[in-house]
């Protein structure tokens, strides 16, 4: 059994997706919400102070509030019909690795934080990271604010409905300041430690990686009504750029392309819709190598869209290069632990977005299937207190030397 | 000006979809309720009788209920994001030719009625012409009971809570006994009258035409983390059902398929999918041409999940086979209107239910782009006027002479 398991469990009907399964939490909706009252609570109920910062972010704070503090955490939104581990596994791990110093007597040299940042999944407003992004000045707050829900709710109009002011939203360098390195725990969305046969490693680098929003304008009609020829139909070109996305992503060593979110307008069985929406996932080892999988996807799109006399426009959401975590904190993490694996992931995170501003780590925790942003997501109780463990003495480490 | 655009415009603001454009009115919704209360009061200002059948339909009585019965209407729900005159300018034609006809001081020797079918579109529970299906008999009961929407509400609930009794679903002999004919006005879906010079012609054909569901089943997994070789990824069939679709349907001579509806499951752009949803609407001038498309689709589709590691599951949601109007009825609504031309159309309609089981015939309103289903859908004022001065004379006619 794992300290974190009852912390989870605890989150087990908050968010539950009864139609896709799973969990459906997305940035300052109800379940959001109620996460993030579990969350202060859970911190008060351990003497931490919390704040709430500019972006939305939570910090609880152990120890006074300065430079230096050494910050772990996650994130509690999720996917559409995610798993219970993506994100929450940080912030439960993190309260339970301050039960484990607590319980030892320890008394952080310098502060501790707790952090939950903000819609890191980009599932209700598109952009991942958002809180993370907004923070370090990596996501312009002017657009940030203008960017829309499916239900056209505004970022702005959100955060308004949570207290939040959204004028403030934006880079927030006093906050930022005080962080002396940030060391984020996740369930591994792979199987790389299983391979390993290891329960806890650490994080090496990031794909280069970013969202295009594609869309495609025809002209809707009568499905039964329109002949083939007097057809302009969006959703032939979107399933041609469906198939080049695998097609391009095979051609560049270790790209991945993939289109998960796809909306027909209006969407009736017997409708040729007006538009269709298809959302491009792009990663590659590298930035080059990412633009050019868009860059095909694009051309074959906007060729297929010619063919059946739609058009096409293209809007990208967001976009990251390639992260290499800090060498010489990684160094430290994994000395402390005694010495674990170092691997590579396609995903991306809060750390990643961090690492652009200060030292920042990761610890993975094995996942059985590797699978994640699904219901099946899964880390076994022994491993998750592996992971409770490993950051409790990370913690440990960095707080009670230099950082 | 007609005497159908005030009636009309009394609907403008019921059921505005403020995200597609247009409207989304769907069987037993809010807006649904709204227009069936709007027809109720106008029907009855009218000081016709207003009976609701046991699936849904509305009756408004001008006589004493009783067999022999010139029945006229259509249906005021649309497709999500649909036109202002599919649907409700037959109900309102037929509103306005009641004063027509009151005006002239005509009284009918048969009862004359003014149908509201339910659900004509299929936009909430899947299956077009629910409400005309069910009374006629083609539409299983149980099965329609158990139809769900995209929320997970089954049919009958959603007629319980309008206060129907949802044990009483299903064919409806005694109603369909007094309807000695039906008679449709509706908005052309095509550019048949235009070509032709016409402001309203009669309806020949309708194409036989149903609506397939097929699920593509793969593993959900991380859109990042994933690499290529170890997807299964349902989106990839989809794309190639659509392409398919397209193919099959340009082989068969006039034959029509559309993927209008595709709903990838989470949904997530950072997701892959566990699943796709894709709904094939299929239509050719003959069963066997409808049917050849389809099994071309699912071939192709079939084909394209083995190769990506998917499965794939195929529900037919409905099927009608070509539709031939009664020749006599077509031939006395012509003379009625001294000769006007005769069309097919690709759409279904309420008509083609009925024309299995009682004389039908239908009038069809010209269309200056030929556009429907869709915002931009429309029909000049003038045409809609012409369409209720050649109703009232076909009730007439057939209201006070033999049917």
């Amino acid at each position: 059994m794992s300290r974190a398991v009852p912390l989870l469990d605890a989150l087990a009907d908050v968010g539950a997706d009864r139609v896709r399964g799973g969990y459906s939490r997305h940035g300052f909706d109800r379940a959001d919400h109620t996460l993030r009252e579990w969350f202060t609570g859970e911190a008060e109920a351990r003497g931490l102070d919390v704040d709430v910062d500019r972006n939305g972010n939570l910090w609880a704070w152990w120890g006074t509030p300065g430079p230096g503090a050494v910050v772990t955490g996650s994130h509690l939104d999720s996917v559409p019909g995610g798993g219970a581990f993506d994100g929450p596994l940080g912030v439960v791990s993190a309260l339970a690795a301050v039960d484990v110093l607590r319980a030892r007597g320890f008394d952080p040299a310098k502060p501790v934080v707790l952090v939950v940042f903000a819609e890191e999944e980009g599932g209700r407003f598109g952009v991942p990271c958002l809180g993370s992004r907004l923070l370090a000045g990596t996501l312009d707050a002017e657009h940030a604010r203008a960017l829309r829900d499916p239900d056209g709710v505004t970022l702005a109009e959100a955060v308004r409905a949570t207290g939040l002011d959204p004028a403030t939203l934006g880079r927030d360098d006093e906050s930022l300041a005080r962080v002396g390195c940030f060391v984020e725990l996740h369930v591994e969305q792979g199987r790389g430690l299983v391979d390993l046969g290891a329960p806890v490693g650490v994080a090496e680098s990031i794909l280069a990686h970013g969202r295009w929003r594609l869309t495609l304008h025809g002209e809707g009609n009568h499905a039964g009504a329109t002949a083939l020829a007097d057809r302009a139909d969006p959703m032939l070109p979107a399933a041609s750029l469906v198939l080049a996305a695998r097609r391009a992503a095979a051609s560049v060593p270790g790209a991945r392309a993939t289109v998960g979110r796809l909306v027909p307008t209006p969407g009736g069985t017997n409708v040729i819709p007006s538009t269709v929406d298809a959302w491009l996932d792009a990663r590659a080892s590298d930035g080059p190598g990412t633009r050019r999988v868009v860059e095909d996807v694009v051309a074959a799109a906007r060729e297929a869209a010619e063919a059946e006399g739609c058009t096409l426009s293209v809007r990208e959401e967001s976009y990251g290069g390639t992260v290499t975590f800090d060498a010489g904190l990684r160094e430290v993490v994994s000395g402390a632990l005694g010495g674990v694996p170092a691997l590579p992931t396609g995903a991306g995170h809060d750390a990643g977005v961090l690492a652009a501003r200060v030292p920042t780590a990761m610890l993975f925790v094995r996942n059985p299937t590797g699978v994640s942003h699904a219901p099946a997501e899964h880390a076994e109780a022994d491993d998750c207190e592996a992971g409770v463990t490993a950051l409790a003495r990370v913690l440990a480490h960095l707080a009670g030397s230099s950082c």
